[in-house]
């Protein structure tokens, strides 16, 4: 399929099932985190699934490629960066699968009804926004600092777009790690798998994966350290089969 | 200083200073969770200290050891537990600094009063009662399961018992660790460290240390993992710190 770039945009190669991606050259691209968080979710064949603050719509992207969901809603609020997530979609011929939405979270279970979803993601702005300094037609800042939505806005969508039973999968900063406990169980979506992503065995971890179920009850797994590089600097094993062939499941 | 045993008993040389601790020979006996809550606890010179459910008094002695607190209270529900943790006191020479109370941690606060100590410390049961099958004079199955109090009842008695900026120091299985971060927060102490314990890098954290300040802003700081074992099974390097000089501080 053929889209038309625009300025400062590139094609880059997902290197995997031959999907690719359209960034912008000085943008927000998309990192680990987002990679690790699709090959964490779980959902069954022909589920729905809606990620939340898609931005260049990675996760969509690779959770078409990696998993059987019949299909995947993307909101992003940025028109222009959901713009950009849309021409990605045809460029990788996943139309039929994918659909970007130009949406507001908080306005996210007016426009997709509640209890619609099998699985919820969401890669949402880490950053707590304290007001002031940042510059908020900053596609850049608004990828990264809690601006347009906070942690409480995803999480609480996120629990009436799940249908009861189904799998919220958020990835985030351990210095969040009681606000999103705390938020999860709030809105009864309990958190049951976590994952503390260390750069190196020993270092203390800067990301953390969670799983949890609409209306679960309390039993949360903790499950092994995922370590992002070895002890020579080079990517770990798992992360190499994370990013290559895309089917590793922890 | 002379105590005598009763049937069953035995002295364990705690190898930090001279200390000595009483355990029965059958019975619940610290283990390493102690050790590194009592390692990982802060107190200011002079400052009072609480711990909840303290068993054999193995965290007072060791705060004893270890800081300038000026005094440390011990409860015990258990009355049998407490006269021996009472008899380690004195084996220790350390009546004047430590206080051993046969007291319900739901009485706590009215027994202590509120607002009166700069540290609780806490080891408690770990596992959720669930009813039935177990014997409720049995004195290990009070230390291991939620008979007597539940995470709950400790959280809300550290709440009332500390002063305004007063620490709450914890060791909890990661399992609780959505309990342990909801109930913190709901009861106004907010989590401010958290570190997980792995019995060696690469497996799953079986233990966490928790670290929460009364009426702190949310600030969560994630602390490097601890290592139980190096790669050749032998204790690690800050384990045998921890133990043989406990001095270390993370």
């Amino acid at each position: 399929m053929h889209v038309t770039l625009k300025e400062n945009e590139r094609i880059d190669d997902l290197q995997y099932k031959g999907l690719k991606i359209i960034q912008k050259k000085n943008g927000f691209c998309f990192g680990i985190d987002a990679v690790l968080l699709a090959n964490f979710a779980d959902i069954k064949k022909n589920g729905k699934a809606v990620d939340l603050g898609t931005g260049t719509g990675i996760i969509p992207i690779l959770l078409a490629g990696k998993t059987e969901a019949s299909s995947i809603t993307g909101i992003e609020i940025q028109e222009e960066v959901a713009e950009m997530a849309q021409r990605s979609v045809i460029l990788n011929d996943l139309s039929h699968k994918i659909d970007i939405k130009v949406c507001d979270i908080k306005d996210s279970v007016s426009v997709l009804g509640k209890s619609k979803f099998d699985l919820v993601v969401s890669n949402p702005p880490y950053i707590k926004y304290r007001g002031g300094i940042i510059n908020e037609s900053d596609t850049l800042a608004i990828s990264r600092h809690e601006i347009k939505c906070t942690l409480e806005d995803v999480v609480s969508a996120a629990s009436k777009l799940l249908t009861p039973g189904g799998q919220f999968a958020m990835v985030h900063r351990p210095e969040r790690l009681v606000d999103v406990m705390f938020l999860m169980r709030t809105y009864q979506i309990e958190p049951k798998y976590i994952r503390f992503v260390h750069p190196y065995a020993g270092k203390r971890a800067n990301l953390m994966l969670v799983k949890g179920t609409k209306g679960g009850n309390p039993e949360l797994k903790m499950l092994e350290p995922l370590y992002v590089y070895d002890e020579n600097g080079n990517y770990s094993e798992e992360i190499n089969r994370i990013y290559c062939r895309g089917e590793y499941k922890p």
